[in-house]
């Protein structure tokens, strides 16, 4: 497909765009064709960090992103969800000691999200965060997450694409993933979340069973029920986030009570999907304060949060109806 | 992979095996090709006798299952969700006039189910169910619905096919798709419903809208949040009882309110949907009187109902919460 220098990028991002974007979207391609293959999907053996069993396609995706990340000589520092520290992008160098160009980028990734769907045959996607500079910890996200991809594996392979480069316009884009890098093409270069009015309302509630002990929740999902909303809650945070984002409205919430905790990792799963949200002109919020996801730093790799996103309008009535804010 | 020979089928089936069920699975693996590369899904600017919007990936699936089933001398009628009237499955021919061997079927078939979910590239399905005879129509389907296909599109393909031919034991199995027929294999020779205990207990609320107009339905929904059941739910009827099926636990509900009318077609989808779920040791009944899918014939082709099936009991559950018998 045409390189991402279409895409109105300013001047000083040749890396990002000849080398990075072009190199990660190649990658999905290659995370299909494995999953496609992948007709036994069985638990690794091992357990990551957070003790999820992992499948075998995990450590694929993994391994397919941490290849295609050492081949980008800007790409200074790598982290994953399977294994959260930031370390250098290719073995044998630190961070510091690479003579790179003046572009340096941070990459965090979910390699394959949705894990207790895959085995269902259902669609399951990588999240990926792009940021300047060496490290993702202590910085500004809504400054220097300045890229991120919903690689979506489904009958077809696609990806979402958010840019919001400091000194350029914030774009978000679908593409459509080809068997090989010529064959990507942008399936439509603004993907928007509507305003009113919308034909059909659609909400995707995740951590339903939260209900059971939040009374406000519980009001709420009867009053979607009253009010007609369509569900669709796959129980993939890629596949629910990309259903809004296609339709062009939607609401996903995955709050947190007292009782369950935060299960969704800000680094690999929220920045990402917040910046696609915001870029989509949507919004992203953190259900226990109702902050944006993207105005607090990060202490460590792995903290985690709920979120409530979509369509402006609706995460406003959620946080009202949550936080009686 | 093996012929359907090794699956121990009553002798006097050789065109069933060797022509009609592997011509299908290859049929399953050129649609999931032809989705893969529709990377632009249209409206095709016409709409079936529904009035649904027709896809032009609607229509490509419709031809290639045609053009498989022209091949199979054994499949005298064909018909389909997309033109639901009972015809020769050759052009020129009259089901009478066919000169075939002593097996004679009739094929019915939904191309790709779960238009609504095309677009945002969740997993969608083919629904196939085949009959004894040259019709459906008047047949006994507990008797002559002798075997069923769910073909499932996404991050893969399989597939899941039931088998319940006279004189032998009923059969569900999960096939994985290959690229060529060669490459089809079993996945799961006995895919079973199974008995409680359960780890995790699902639930898929079709139609929720119609709890709004139905407090039993209502209810319903919220003893499932009470009980701490997980919702799946993606709107593809395919995907949805795949999902049961693999995990081994599950209930889907379609109910029927006054207001909400049946939306699912008794010969595309519930028939095919209620043998596969009955050979994997579940039910699937009627909501509006409690009796199973397959026990009334069918009086013509686009008759339409509603659904409860999954796990034996949570089948009863919801038939005691909606119907109190």
């Amino acid at each position: 497909m045409a390189q991402f220098n279409d895409l109105l990028l300013p001047h000083g991002r040749t890396e990002l765009c000849n080398s990075v974007l072009p190199g990660l979207l190649d990658c999905i391609a290659d995370i299909a064709k494995s999953l496609r293959q992948s007709q036994h999907v069985s638990l690794a053996g091992t357990t990551n960090i957070f003790g999820d069993g992992q499948l075998n396609v995990d450590i694929a995706a993994e391994n397919l992103l941490r290849a295609a990340l050492a081949k980008c000589p800007s790409v200074l520092t790598a982290s994953s969800e399977e294994e959260p520290i930031e370390r250098s992008a290719r073995d044998g160098e630190t961070a510091e000691n690479v003579s790179a160009g003046s572009e340096k980028y941070t990459v965090a990734f979910d390699p394959l999200d949705g894990s207790s769907i895959i085995a269902p045959n259902w669609t399951v996607g990588t999240i990926i965060g792009i940021w300047d500079g060496s490290s993702a910890i202590h910085q500004q996200p809504s400054e220097k997450q300045i890229a991120s991809i919903l690689g979506v594996y489904g009958p077809r392979t696609t990806a979402i694409v958010a840019l919001k480069v400091p000194g350029g316009k914030p774009q978000c884009l679908e593409i459509g993933i080809g068997e090989s890098g010529q064959d990507h093409e942008i399936i439509r270069s603004d993907v928007k979340l509507a305003d009113a009015p919308f034909k059909t309302r659609y909400f995707a509630p995740a951590n339903l069973r939260a209900a059971a002990e939040s009374p406000a929740y519980m009001r709420l999902i009867t009053q979607y029920v009253e009010k007609k909303y369509t569900l669709r809650y796959s129980g993939g945070l890629v596949p629910d986030v990309v259903h809004a984002l296609v339709k062009g409205h939607g609401v996903y919430l995955s709050p947190v009570t007292g009782a369950s905790e935060a299960k969704l990792r800000r680094l690999y799963e929220l920045f990402p999907v917040a910046l696609i949200v915001e870029c989509a002109g949507g919004r992203a919020i953190d259900p226990s304060n109702g902050e944006d996801i993207l105005s607090r730093p990060l202490e460590n790799c792995d903290e985690r949060a709920g979120l409530i996103c979509g369509t402006a309008e609706e995460v406003e009535i959620v946080k009202k109806a949550l936080l009686g804010q």
